[in-house]
C-alpha cells in the first residue's frame, strides 16, 4: 500500500471509529444506571477470573520496555500485580456505588407564567481519551465514562499496547454482557500516530479530549484539538510553611508532598518558608529532604542557613522537575507567598502548613489552584483521595472542570422546560 | 503615528486592559456579596437620575445608525426607551437579590483519613465580552460579571458607542461609590478593530472569551481566541407538532415561535409535522404563518397540502433564516423528529407539541440541545425567561455552561482540603 493510500485508510479509521462511538453516545445515554453499574460489577468479577492472563499481557509489555528504552521509573509504571488488580476491581466498585449523574435534577423553578423550568444531567457525548502508560487506567477511563454515560475512545501508549489491549477485551467482554452499546468503548489499535491528528479534527463526533501523561502530549493534543480539552501541562506544586508551623508537621509534609512519588503531577516542587520561621525550620527541613537524596535549591537566604543548597535561578521557581530536586525560597511574609504561587505556580496543587486559622483562611481564598491543601500534603489531589472513586485526569482549567474528573465532571445538563401551551409575549 | 507605532499602542493598550483587569479580578473575588450587590443597587439608582442623560446618548446613536446603514430592526434594537432603562433597574434588582455564588460550598465530605474535602464556588477571572448593538447589554453583562466577581472587559459595537459609553460611565460611578476595584468593569474605547484581536491573545490574563451577534462575529472570536469561548454559532431551532397535539396549541406555539421576534437566536426556524396530523393542521398552521407574512418551504408531502408553499431544498432544513421564512417537513414518527432535528439543527432550543405525555418524554430524552420546550414556545430560551435574572449569553456547547448564561454559569470552583498533618501513604 503506498503511503498515501495508507493514510487515507487511517483516515477512515478514525472516521469510522468516531461515528461509532456518537452513535453508541446517543444509546448509552438512554441506559438505566443498574444497566451501567452491572457493567463495572461484571468487569471487576473477569478482572477476578482473567487474572493470570492479564499479567502474562503485562509481562509480554515488561519483555519489551528495554527496546522502548523506558526508565526504570517508566518500568514501575507499566508493571501490573495481583495488588494493581484488586486496586481496579476495588475502583470499579466504588464507582459502582456511586449516585447515578444521569437525570439528575440540579435546578427546577416554577415560573409566574407556570412554565416548569429543570436543569437535568446529560453525558457530555463522546470522550477521546490519550493517555502514555500506568495500563490499569485503561479499566479506570472506561468505568468513569461507561458510568456517565459517555462512549469513549481509548488511546493508551505503544508500551503498554498488550496490557491495554488485554484490560480492554475483559472490559469489551463486560458491555456485551450486560447488554450496553458494543460501540461504548473502542480502543485504537493501530499504532500509527497519524489516527491520533485525525480524531483531534472530528469535532463533529468527539466532545471533548482528555490527555493524560507528559507535557509534550498534552502540548500536542491541545493544539491539534478542534474540540475542547480537559487537561494540566504541568504541576508545579507548592508547600508553604508558615511562621505558625508546627515543626514536626512541617517536615512530615514537605518530605510526603517531595518524595512519596517524584514523578507525579501533584508531587511538590517547591518549598516557601516564612522568614520568621526558617531559622529554626528550614536547616531541620533541609536535612530531612538531603536524607531523602533530594538536591536542594536555594535563595541568597536559604544558602545562609543551609550551605549544602545550590543557587537557584528565576527558571528553577517554575520548574517542575519531576525528580529529585526541589527549589526553595525564604519570604517575608503570607503575602508574598501567595503572590509567588499565582506567579510561578502552574495552579495545580498547593499547601500551607500553619497553626493559624487567619493564614489558612487568606492562603485558601488566594492562592488560585486546582486544589489548596491546609495542613496537609499536595499528594492529595487525586480522585480516589478525594472521594470521587477515581479519576480520568486532573484539571487546571477552569472552564467545564477543575481538579480531579471524575463520574460528574464528565456530565452536562440541559434546560426542560415544560408547558401547557405558554407563548412569549 | 506611523501605521506600525498606531498598531504598537493598539497592542499596548490591549494588554494594559487585560493586565489591570486581572489584577482587580483578583481583589473582586474577595469581596463581599453586600458590596456587590451594593454596587447593582446604585446603578440602578442612577440610571433612573441619569434617565434624560442616557436618552440624549442614545440618540446620537439613533442619528448615526442611516450613516451605518442600520436596517429598521437593527434601529429598532438600538434604541432605548424609558421602558427599556426600567427594564435594566429591574434587571439589577432581581440579579441582586440572588444568592452570592461565591463561597458556596457545593459538595463537601470528610475522608477516612480526617480529611474534610470542600468543592467551593469561586470566579472564572476575566471576561472579555464582545457584543454588537442592543446597548443595554453593557448594563447586563456589567452586573452578571460583578455579581460573580469576574472582571470584565466590555467591547460593543460602534453603531451604539455613544450608549454604551453613557451606561459604561454610569456603571463605572456605581462600582467607585461601592468601593469595588476600580477596573472590575472596562469599556475599550478605541474604534480600532484590531483591539479585539489582540486582547483574544492574552490568555495569560483573560479566562473566557463571549462573543454575543451575529455568526460572522462569533465564529472570527471562535478561530482568533486563545482562551475558551462560551457561545452558540446559529440557533436553527425547531417546532414539532406530534400526532397527539391539540390544534389550537399547535398554531399558538407555531406562531409565536417564529413571527414574535424573527431576528433573535431562539425564534423558530424548521417546523415539523406528524404525519397523522398533517392533513388536518397543517393547512391550519400554513394559514396562519401566511397571515403573519412568513414564506413557506416545504417537502412534497408539504406542498400537497400547502400548495403555497415552496419547495424546500437540502440546505433549508440548516437554514437559519432570522427573519420571515419557514422550513416544513412532514415527519412519519416521533423517532424521525428526532433524528432530523439532532442532524440538522444547532443544539439550541426545540420543541415539542403533544398531549402524549410518551411522546414528551422521549422528545425531552433524546434531542440533544441546550433547552427542549414541552408545549412551550422556543421563544423562552432566554435567562430572564428562564429564571437567571439576565444572561450574558446562551451557550450550545457542552462544557462548562449550556444554554443561558447567569451568574452561576460564570464561576468555576476550587477543592478546599483540610486537614491536621495527614500525608499520603
Amino acid at each position: 500500500m503506498s503511503a498515501t493510500a495508507h493514510e487515507l485508510n487511517l483516515q477512515a479509521y478514525a472516521e469510522d471509529l468516531a461515528r461509532r462511538a456518537a452513535a453508541a453516545a446517543g444509546e448509552l445515554a438512554q441506559t438505566s444506571g443498574s444497566a451501567r453499574n452491572a457493567c463495572l460489577l461484571h468487569a471487576a468479577e473477569l478482572i477476578q477470573r482473567r487474572e493470570a492472563e492479564l499479567l502474562e499481557a503485562n509481562r509480554a509489555d515488561l519483555e519489551r520496555a528495554a527496546h522502548y528504552g523506558l526508565s526504570s521509573a517508566q518500568v514501575d509504571r507499566l508493571r501490573i500485580t495481583p495488588g494493581t488488580l484488586a486496586g481496579l476491581r476495588q475502583a470499579l466498585v466504588e464507582i459502582s456505588e456511586q449516585a447515578d449523574p444521569l437525570g439528575e435534577v440540579m435546578e427546577s423553578r416554577v415560573r409566574p407564567n407556570g412554565l416548569r423550568v429543570e436543569k437535568v444531567r446529560v453525558p457530555l457525548g463522546v470522550v477521546f481519551f490519550i493517555y502514555e502508560s500506568r495500563p490499569q487506567v485503561t479499566v479506570d477511563a472506561a468505568a468513569i465514562c461507561v458510568k456517565s454515560g459517555n462512549a469513549v475512545i481509548l488511546r493508551g501508549g505503544k508500551e503498554a499496547a498488550y496490557s491495554n489491549r488485554a484490560l480492554y477485551g475483559v472490559f469489551a467482554e463486560a458491555i456485551a454482557a450486560s447488554g450496553l452499546p458494543a460501540d461504548s468503548v473502542q480502543l485504537v489499535d493501530v499504532p500509527d500516530r497519524e489516527v491520533v491528528g485525525h480524531l483531534l479534527a472530528l469535532d463533529q463526533y468527539i466532545n471533548v479530549a482528555i490527555p493524560r501523561g507528559g507535557e509534550g502530549l498534552i502540548r500536542r493534543v491541545a493544539a491539534e484539538a478542534r474540540m475542547p480539552v480537559l487537561k494540566h501541562y504541568t504541576g508545579n506544586c507548592h508547600v508553604y510553611i508558615d511562621r505558625a508551623a508546627d515543626p514536626a508537621m512541617a517536615e512530615r509534609i514537605t518530605v510526603n508532598a517531595k518524595c512519596q512519588r517524584m514523578g507525579v503531577c501533584n508531587a511538590a516542587e517547591s518549598l516557601l518558608v516564612h522568614a520568621a520561621a526558617a531559622p529554626v525550620l528550614l536547616p531541620r527541613l533541609a536535612r530531612a529532604l538531603l536524607e531523602h537524596g533530594i538536591e536542594l535549591r536555594g535563595d541568597e537566604r536559604v544558602r545562609r542557613l543551609v550551605p549544602e543548597a545550590n543557587p537557584a535561578t528565576e527558571s528553577d521557581w517554575y520548574a517542575e522537575y519531576l525528580g529529585p530536586i526541589i527549589s526553595i525560597k525564604v519570604v517575608d511574609s503570607l503575602e508574598e507567598a501567595i503572590r509567588h504561587i499565582n506567579h510561578y505556580g502552574s495552579h495545580h496543587t498547593d499547601a500551607i502548613v500553619t497553626a493559624d486559622a487567619e493564614s489558612a483562611r487568606q492562603f485558601a481564598a488566594r492562592v488560585d489552584s486546582s486544589a489548596v491543601m491546609i495542613n496537609a500534603s499536595t499528594r492529595f489531589n487525586d480522585g480516589g483521595e478525594l472521594g470521587l472513586g477515581a479519576e480520568i485526569g486532573i484539571s487546571t482549567d477552569k472552564l467545564h472542570a477543575r481538579g480531579p474528573c471524575g463520574v460528574r465532571e464528565l456530565t452536562t445538563y440541559k434546560y426542560l422546560v415544560y408547558g401547557d401551551g405558554q407563548i412569549r409575549t
